[in-house]
């Protein structure tokens, strides 16, 4: 099933997605049973959501609606940096593959939700995409073996993990300011329940901007797989219910092409998986303030 | 005036420090007022707590408690990799002095508090300290110019910002996994309002280990101020009250000594800010679970 966050009249709640043709609609839970959607991933009671969604009748079209990211209460959010394996041989510096995944973390206010515009900050241009499959942490746990590892996943989402090309590099080694410019990037469009998903590792990733392909590859190129990514992460931390892993981006984003080739205002970005949905962005100038 | 959050017969409460002589006491504001000590920088109610404060009596005596990170309930901990003048010429890679701060991200579960042991974990005996001042964010802000930094200081807090140093090199461009190992540092001992502080320019801190001084300098020696690294961070992310920010520490870590001389079980850091006070720890290999 599918559940997302959202805005309306000033008011954050969280609902099922019911499609309907091309036609979307959404139910409004928190209306009449409280918390927010991470609140039932924290306390394992996903089925039960479910059950109530199934008794829940439509309350808006998406149109009426303001997204917003779809976890809004998990305590991580962490992204790991070169996961498909074409994106290594990209960085063109003739290291081998890792040993090790590449992680970096990220707040919250450096997303937005779909169908809001990414951001584009006055003190850089480039702003740059990066389409990302992002596990959402059910069962908690520490020293997760591999083999296990799978059943710790609630559901997925989708992210455009936004960057700001030139801050990345403002340190010597960490790429954290140029991930964490407010609204940057984008969760969403909205989280599926792992029942949704039968095969972790080979799932398709698309990224498109203004309809042009320029991500596309599958989790079966992986160097760490989702399974491998949970088990590694919980060597250092426990991982608690409603944290996000990003898994990585393919190769294509905009600061790989020469001349690279950055978000600008009136582009629109997609990230896409089959199993998942759209996550579907613009981009605008910040509002001087 | 100090207030420090602590546990006693397994309830999280907080209060103020009242030391005599060599004894140190403890008032609990949280068992009548509720909240936690963060709540009142977030409320900007400091003042009032101070009000308290001053007609609350001792309830515990520090032998009687359990010291935990004084702030639980910031958003966020943001870490500043090199920064003062003497610890870039100490990575002997003849680079010039950096443009912009180094920066990374920890979770609060990389932490324990005052008097509570390190955890050195079973995949690696390379635990090292870090000590370093930190900064509590009171008024919140974003793009906040330089010359109004100062005024978003609720208080400092102490650091033992412990690394895992062979996890720090698993990334091709981040630390994040070697800083952020489960109770591998501490923040502490307690946080001491603004107030108390006259001048950031010129704190004196200072590392020992069982006695030995290991890292010792000014803060008249950071390449980036105080007031700088406010202003910086804001440019990205919106600061906000509770947030913590750790400013970064002298040179002389374990790993800089030939042969490195880390952490092992036994052994007490202390890491010392005299405005502040003491953060002391002992360093324990983690039980099997």
């Amino acid at each position: 099933m599918k559940f997302a966050s959202y805005k309306i009249n000033n008011r954050i709640t969280y609902g099922s997605i019911i499609e309907k043709g091309n036609s979307i609609f959404l139910t409004d839970i928190g209306k009449d049973h409280g918390f927010d959607l991470c609140h039932w991933i924290q306390t394992d009671r996903l089925e039960k959501l479910e059950d109530i969604a199934r008794n829940t009748g439509i309350a808006y079209t998406e149109q009426e609606i303001e997204y917003v990211p779809p976890i809004l209460s998990g305590e991580k959010i962490a992204c790991i940096g070169v996961n498909y394996t074409n994106r290594n041989a990209e960085y063109k510096d003739n290291s081998e593959l890792p040993q090790y995944p590449s992680l970096f973390l990220r707040y919250l206010d450096s997303f937005t939700g779909h169908q809001q515009n990414l951001v584009r900050p006055p003190e850089s241009h480039q702003l740059d995409y990066e389409g990302e499959i992002v596990i959402v942490i059910g069962k908690p746990g520490r020293r997760i073996p591999e083999n296990r590892a799978l059943e710790h996943i609630a559901g997925l989402t989708l992210m455009n993990e936004g960057t700001i090309r030139d801050w990345v590099r403002h340190a010597k080694f960490n790429v954290t300011q140029g991930k964490n410019f407010e609204k940057s990037g984008a969760i969403g469009p909205w989280f599926v329940t792992a029942t949704e998903i039968t095969d972790y590792t080979n799932l398709t990733i698309e990224t498109r901007v203004n309809g042009e392909v320029r991500q596309q590859d599958t989790t079966a190129n992986l160097m760490f797989s989702f399974a491998y990514i949970i088990s590694y992460l919980s060597t250092f931390m426990t991982l608690k219910p409603g944290d996000m892993i990003s898994t990585g981006t393919p190769n294509g984003a905009g600061a790989r092409f020469s001349p690279p080739i950055y978000l600008a205002p009136g582009d629109i970005v997609t990230v896409s998986v089959p199993e998942i949905g759209i996550l579907k962005n613009g981009v605008e100038d910040e509002k001087s303030m």
